[in-house]
């Protein structure tokens, strides 16, 4: 490529596009134009990126001409519609939606763990992980390299941010109802203090635990449940890993937080693992229950790496390891992971 | 026992004091005398208990003498002490705290799933399991009496009441603190909103989730995690089951949700287990994603029994189920239980 490489913006506007315009202040110098685009509901509207107002373009072929890579921070249906248009462009496509995460000819990348696989890209798409399986991968990546990983078992508790800015300003509005009373004590008082405020979520998810993320897949697992499993067996190149997921929706407005059951072929030691966690890149190591050291949501929000604490090895399995790990959803679980395959595409 | 027996109630000022007397007003024709014992700090206080003005006493031999089984809600230290004291008087103890779960020589009972146990009580006292294990038991013991429990891998979320009246009122008081603004989106920003005001938690509650609960115990492990073990094994008479139980505490009032992976000697089908918990006591099956039919703790507080949904089976492993179970941490996690052991005792 001549010059400094042309970055598109497709979902400009949405919450992890706010993410993602905040961190290319942080990376100027990487790219030449940077073009803001959205629906054409959207278009008009200024927004700033290294520190300078830019206006936000409707989502056309003509604005994608001339674009070196296109970031698609759009739902799914646009996605499948627009990526396709974008590559015949000669644009290199990395989409955040579920919409080409599972295709055989599509890539699905994790710097820290798959970065050859970015070469690799017949149909001028590479596809990003969704929030949840970002933020065990690295972890759990770096322990399967030392140890073989045979079996996962997580529950994902999720933020309410990982719906949107829809789902932040539900549990806003949701917290602005139930606080302040003696509500979270009778059946259903929550539910019907909330009423129908519950936004993006099937229920209120305030004072709550809401067992429920995404659409309702076969056999009664959620959409999302699934993506963990299908996305951590591609990423990991590991095509009959088992891997059983739940994945639920917390009173948090970003960070997710999963607790793993990890599995290995070969046996663990609490020791060697926190070696390998400590000295891999994308991961901090926070594991020191003596002293109050472990990750929550609330303290790695903001922040780039996957935070692991509460190591141990099983009492009854010398090759099985508990893990909580915390991650951004909106940043490794979204942007940063997308900015991170876009820069080793141009080789930044 | 001629008469209705006599009843003390020890440590009835605390949370699940105050639970318990209310339940006691719908058992109110099977006991005789009703003492409500506390520390000498609460003695004088009055209580209302089958509808009537009750004065609180303080422990002590005196006023243990004459009881015909007593109901010990109190810290570990206290009933250390004074269960033993009771039991010398020929008082049958039933105690909820974790002093003798793990005694050979306690029966540790679920009357849903071991009620023969209580009969076999050499020092006098029968223990009852806590709220993570008495969430779970009654679901995974119904499924292990159909399909025979090989492992399980758990994550509890425990409500705030967990820890008392203080867990609640630290909650409240944090949710105070952080609802209305901006906070949960910069590192840290809710513990510094939150300040001191953690009450009985490692750090803010609200707006998070804490992946600790209970004391440091061997190898990382929190004495929580090992108690859900060691009970599930003792209440299942599976002296080698393995387990694996991660619990972490949510901004909810009360309530406790696992999700459970629960692996079986034989294979399971959602269908068949659908009807095992459809028909268990103590188990409300409440399972279709389609219409949004699944338990959350906001829903099922102030319930006595387990509402299980989310049945899955494992997508790699024909011997395995997802489940997700709520049950109230103050009800069937501690109270009711106790109280169903207690009527059973006296042939209620």
């Amino acid at each position: 490529m001549g010059g400094k490489p042309t970055l598109a913006v497709v979902g400009a506007t949405g919450a992890v596009g706010a993410v993602l315009l905040r961190m290319l202040t942080h990376h100027a110098d990487v790219w030449g134009e940077i073009r803001l685009l959205a629906s054409s509901r959207s278009a008009g509207r200024k927004l700033a990126v290294r520190e300078e107002e830019s206006e936000v373009l409707a989502l056309s072929e003509e604005n994608l001409t001339g674009v070196d890579l296109a970031l698609f921070l759009v739902p799914e249906d646009v996605a499948a519609r627009w990526a396709p248009i974008a590559a015949a462009k000669g644009t290199v496509v990395v989409d955040t939606s579920t919409a080409f995460r599972a295709d055989p000819d599509v890539p699905l990348v994790v710097p820290e763990i798959n970065p050859h696989a970015v070469r690799i890209r017949p149909r001028g798409i590479v596809a990003s992980p969704g929030c949840s399986t970002l933020a065990l991968i690295v972890a759990v990546g770096a322990l399967h390299a030392e140890f073989g990983l045979a079996e996962l078992v997580v529950t994902a508790q999720q933020a309410a941010s990982g719906a949107g800015r829809a789902g932040t300003a539900a549990l806003r509005e949701q917290l602005a109802l139930v606080t302040g009373g003696e509500l979270g004590t009778q059946p259903g008082d929550v539910r019907r203090a909330v009423g129908d405020h519950t936004g993006p979520f099937p229920g209120p998810v305030a004072l709550n635990v809401l067992p429920w993320s995404g659409l309702l897949a076969a056999d009664g697992w959620s959409s999302e449940e699934l993506a963990v499993r299908e996305e951590t067996r591609k990423v990991l190149d590991l095509p009959g890993l088992p891997v059983a997921a739940t994945c639920v929706r917390v009173p948090v407005v970003a960070g997710h937080a999963v607790s793993v059951h990890a599995r290995f072929e070969r046996p663990v030691t609490v020791g060697r693992a926190h070696e390998i966690l400590a000295t891999s890149p994308g991961v901090v190591l926070y594991d020191d229950p003596a002293t109050g050291d472990f990750p929550t949501p609330a303290d790695v929000v903001g922040t780039d790496p996957a935070w692991v604490g509460r190591v141990r090895r099983s009492m009854d399995d010398e090759r099985a390891l508990e893990l909580f790990v915390c991650a951004d959803n909106l940043r490794k679980g979204a942007a940063l992971n997308a900015l991170q395959i876009a820069e080793s595409i141009i080789g930044a």
